[in-house]
């Protein structure tokens, strides 16, 4: 029995070593070249533990956050990563991602698969103060890469400053602090890519 | 006051975007590059809390070892990563890291610099069950990724399977279990690349 589930638990390891190659619209700061899934799934559970003091809920489950940052990217294996910024493609996004959570968290033994479900739609549904807390996060972070990229991703995809403090207002809701932070790292970027007035 | 802080933490966060680049002699699954040294903290995290369960110690506290986890590697922004079975380079590893954790944790405000600097010298000296179960996972995965990949970072260095199985044999402390599919995976690797014996 142990032996059976131990070996489904290695196989669903090795086949989210997948999300390695699931590549982003943002950049890493030092190459410029564009991020992947794990590597940004690790940044976010760096970023938490360091902003919990920053949570509008001051008795946060990190533990729950951390679990949540770890596992919300891994339907984009078969869904693939939809811009945050990419209305069209957005429409059926929760249709693909729901589609491909069957598959992957169904690789695990039954009460994994449904303890890791559980785990994503408290992420999706933002309902609970760690989802509306890891959702913060999942947009403090590549606000942050892209400040620090001459807003490569925005600039490569047209995106206005409205619509990138629309798409980031909702920081607040985990974090009124991180917001007031996001905001002006946004501000700052966007004035600085304006050409200069004529004189 | 929070303002300051804020700014220290989120120049901390910006600095360890450099983790993506530091990068491993395992090999990834998919495409066969290289692993990097975020993506594989990730991966750690993900191990953990599906395998937490076969851990020796039953009362393990599962947010310490992802903790520890998430920024065990965070040393070799500034020391590079230093192979396993590299024993001329292992020689001052540890000395190199700890200057290393000097800069890079003391970016971050004092109280959570010294809570970093904790974590990670708990994780060195792999005295607690934490360690000693966030360790074995560290070694367990690239056993797995080496297993998966014809054993291409073994080969390459010629590392031998005795040397193979005496580095990963202390997973056997964190889990018992978790060593058993380990050091199974690792014979039939080797197995498998053994030319067939003349008929």
């Amino acid at each position: 029995m142990t032996q059976k589930r131990i070996e489904e638990q290695v196989r669903f390891i090795l086949e989210v070593d997948k999300l390695k190659e699931v590549y982003r619209q943002t950049l890493c700061t030092q190459s410029r070249r564009p991020e992947n899934d794990a590597e940004h799934s690790w940044h976010l559970c760096l970023a938490a533990i360091v902003l919990a003091e920053h949570a509008n809920e001051p008795r946060l489950d990190i533990l729950r956050v951390l679990k949540m940052l770890i596992l919300h990217d891994l339907v984009e294996i078969d869904a693939g990563d939809t811009f945050a910024y990419d209305t069209a493609r957005m429409a059926d996004q929760h249709e693909r991602e729901a589609r491909a959570a069957v598959r992957i968290f169904g690789m695990l033994p039954g009460d994994q698969a449904a303890q890791f479900r559980e785990l994503w739609d408290e992420f999706e549904d933002r309902r609970t103060p760690e989802s509306t807390f890891a959702a913060a996060i999942d947009r403090f972070q590549p606000v942050l890469l892209n400040c620090n990229t001459e807003g490569a991703a925005w600039r490569r995809h047209k995106v206005s400053e409205d619509r990138v403090v629309a798409r980031n207002a909702p920081i607040a809701a985990g974090s009124t602090a991180l917001w007031a932070e996001a905001s002006r790292m946004i501000r700052k970027a966007f004035e600085s890519s304006r050409p200069d007035p004529a004189p």
